[in-house]
């Protein structure tokens, strides 16, 4: 296959790399903002040219994955569109995929059965080509969020070429996986966010974070997660991240009421304990 | 030295394998309220005998170390306060300070200057005399809250055996640690705690759990924590963890309106991302 990848950071440089790995890429040419990045990713080996806009790295590419930030892909399809071939499947790496999916309607029109949405889960706080590996999504989940326009065989090419890369694919409802994906990894990471922002906004933020240990470290880990990327994600799914946002201050208000019942405060800390191990230990 | 230590668990047998090591600890005496705790710790060599309650463990006991949960300190010390002698030093592993020395200060009486508070920040999410380790303070912190009763030479001793287990040992008020801590460790055990509980609500939270990646696993390990451990220091440090529950809040309706100001939203994530990393770097 030719492949193209739009945005050879973390995501879309590992797809490439992982395919090629699989020897599934004959070559693979890519686009990017920086030039600095698409050295490192011609460099590396991950791609093999590079090009100056999506449209002309889609000519006569097999296969095409957007990986950008959320809130370019309404530029980037629209730039696609005129020189989509009618063989050319296109799937992508957004984490948010309602308005991935209005994007594409919008640019490709009648188009748009060549477009097989996925969301990789398989983020790092890494970002960039540098950090890029064949084995990112090896045995991670990736979500097809296939469309009603999509033909059977087209969305089994696109599964096969996420499953060449080692992951796990299933398939959801776009309203159904934003839904979840708000709950369990956009809510984590704004709490995250914060909560590092407030604290190194403190006149003794230098004596905190040095008392900070482990827990800390690792709770905020997603907090050293790319900013412009998690903007868009929760500028497209703030419908949902505002319900998650209502649900969680709900919870923690009945939280700090529990402060004065010890024992029903011991039984929720116990009951969370309880079902993280269980998921822990079946995962 | 012959050493007593009072809850043989993560901390406890930690602190005597730590000694043990350190060859400073001829004999470890535990008390706990597990007989197969105990039996454990026998088995491991983190103590050589078991004793019925604190006052038997007390006698002729150069140091003590108090590793119970916080709420069990009271009791402990109106055990240990008839037995204690003259020449024997305690110092204890709880995570809040204040009501520690409180709870000291009432039944230790005069004895109280023998009692040299500390908190090691050297959690983990496992507990009992099974997850002890001669490591576990190589290189963490421990707080040492001296009262001004304590004698500096009591205080160095207490400072040297904490020091012999690897440990980087500095000193603080009660107040001021209660304050640090509440920020930096309980409030994100808190927040941990009720967002795992309430995903492990929903009637979908299998899915929910199935479409967790790597994030949200670091994001609650410390909601793995030991919940009678957890209900105590939140109980003890309640006043200062209701201050920023409430400070927390605050943030997050802020953090919520900047779903409507993307640019600002990314220069939040940004400086977060940034305050973070240099602490990684730092540490």
């Amino acid at each position: 296959m030719k492949v193209a990848v739009i945005g050879v950071g973390l995501i879309g440089g590992s797809f490439a790399l992982a395919l090629k790995q699989a020897k599934l890429a004959a070559h693979v040419v890519g686009v990017g903002r920086s030039a600095a990045n698409l050295k490192t990713a011609l460099e590396r080996g991950i791609i093999d040219s590079a090009a100056s806009d999506p449209a002309s790295a889609a000519r006569g590419a097999d296969l095409i994955l957007i990986s950008t930030p959320v809130a370019q892909f309404a530029g980037v399809l629209k730039n696609l569109s005129g020189s989509l071939e009618a063989r050319t499947l296109v799937t992508d790496g957004g984490s948010t995929k309602r308005d991935v999916i209005a994007a594409a309607r919008k640019a490709l029109g009648r188009q748009i059965s060549q477009f097989v949405p996925a969301h990789p889960i398989a983020g790092a706080e890494k970002s960039g080509a540098a950090a890029a590996s064949a084995e990112l999504f090896r045995d991670r989940r990736v979500v097809l969020t296939p469309l009603k326009e999509n033909s059977r065989q087209d969305i089994s090419r696109v599964e096969a070429a996420w499953s060449a890369c080692g992951a796990r694919v299933s398939r959801m409802e776009a309203k159904e996986h934003d839904a979840v994906l708000a709950a369990v990894s956009h809510l984590p990471h704004l709490l995250a966010f914060a909560l590092v922002h407030d604290v190194a906004s403190r006149k003794n933020s230098a004596q905190l974070f040095s008392f900070a240990a482990g827990g800390f470290r690792d709770f905020t880990r997603i907090a050293s997660s790319h900013p412009e990327m998690w903007r868009d994600i929760c500028v497209a799914n703030r419908d949902r991240l505002l319900g998650e946002l209502s649900r969680f201050s709900i919870k923690l208000a009945r939280v700090r009421k529990l402060l004065d019942s010890p024992a029903r405060l011991e039984k929720l800390f116990a009951e969370a304990r309880d079902a993280r191990d269980r998921w822990i230990r079946s995962s």
